[in-house]
């Protein structure tokens, strides 16, 4: 892994606020959209829906919405993941109120017919390994501080007793990992798959590449930024929005 | 062609608002990025770059942004295609004031240095079959009303002239074109490649097959929305955007 370019969660702050300051003006509903479809993208890349058997097909994606804009990725993921012919379940238990636009994420799965569970609910009916293909963890992002607070520590606990036998894809940054240096905290997941987007960050280097299969997604900077921060752009292919590292 | 499921410009302004609408929630924003990336997506499809001369690859796709919704299609179409690799011009001689959101996507193109020309810039010398891979119509979409005014009246005589030795891709509605009744108005372009947003529009059924391939992009519609419009969805493969009708 002594080849992979990371930033650390402080230049990741700096790529973000730029990308949609005044000069460049990228908006989050722009940047969201392009996350949001490159995680789907690489869902469906690992767990192709082709040649499956309609039991198969109709397995649940359980995707958990945390409250800021990885759970933002997170409720495009689905509503692509809907489109793309899966049967996602969002789980969304803290809704972010800092934005109108988090509510028309949520109408927009209404709108698909993507259960949207708030926090009462009995999410852990829909996590059953016979009956659900894979988690995408969008709680937490480049952001996260521990500790992990309720309800979010509970839930990543449950998750953790999962991921044996549900495969968990991580957005990002897996949940419960410190951004810079890994899985050093308690409860933190151990995912399947983990989409760095725009650029890994230095926990990636942590990941078990024998368990985790690492893509990039975000496909949205030219080579001189990329260089600037330190790291080159990636050899995506055609028009695809992911790259397996 | 009569199996062809197409929308009148009244049901199609009808389908746009309520996508946009409080129950539904998409924002403009995000209907611009994946309509624009379809695009995109469909140029790649139909001028791959896989195994191109540099020579070939350096040429340019000179995209022209007309001054509503069809012309910022275009402005993200362009940024896709310079992300994807291509090298596009983008002329855009009548700039919306409407919403700062289309000087960010002039910004965008800024960033990944994507060159915006304005109407009094010398537009023509980048319009040379020798350099230059296609044009991508995104001067007018559905809601356009015959007579052309100026510019875009002389625009579209000059890509009348040049579309025997330039492939030209018209977003939507090729320019000139009545959107129910075809091209019944002069000047008309003339297009190798058709992308239908959403659903097919009735002109789309004047096209000559022999000459224009036709693709429907624009995949954010569930089934039964579709068929509440009197349409059905499209069979659209994996994670694509498109797909050749």
């Amino acid at each position: 892994m002594s080849t992979l370019k990371v930033v650390s969660s402080k230049l990741a702050a700096e790529i973000d606020k730029e990308l949609m300051g005044p000069q460049i003006g990228f908006t989050l509903q722009q940047l969201m959209e392009l996350a949001g479809f490159s995680v789907a993208q690489a869902v469906c890349r690992q767990f192709p829906l082709k040649g499956k058997t309609e039991t198969e097909k109709g397995k649940h994606i359980f995707v958990i919405a945390g409250p800021g804009n990885n759970g933002g990725d997170g409720l495009v993921c689905a509503r692509h993941l809907k489109i793309f012919g899966y049967n996602p379940v969002v789980y969304y238990p803290k809704r972010s109120d800092r934005t109108e636009f988090y509510k028309q994420l949520v109408h927009q799965l209404n709108f698909f017919k993507v259960p949207v569970l708030s926090q009462d609910e009995n999410w852990l009916d829909y996590l059953k390994p016979e009956k659900t293909l894979c988690i995408v963890d969008a709680i937490f992002g480049f952001s996260f501080k521990p500790p992990m607070r309720e309800p979010f520590k509970g839930i990543v606990e449950e998750l953790c007793k999962l991921q044996d036998r549900i495969p968990i894809v991580s957005v990002d940054v897996p949940t419960g990992w410190d951004v810079d240096e890994g899985p050093i905290s308690q409860p933190s997941v151990n995912p399947a798959v983990l989409v760095s987007l725009t650029v890994p960050k230095p926990c990636s280097t942590h990941i078990d590449e024998k368990h985790t299969t690492h893509y990039v997604g975000g496909r949205f900077i030219p080579r001189d930024f990329a260089n600037k921060y330190g790291f080159e752009t990636f050899g995506y292919e055609s028009t695809d929005q992911i790259l397996k590292l």
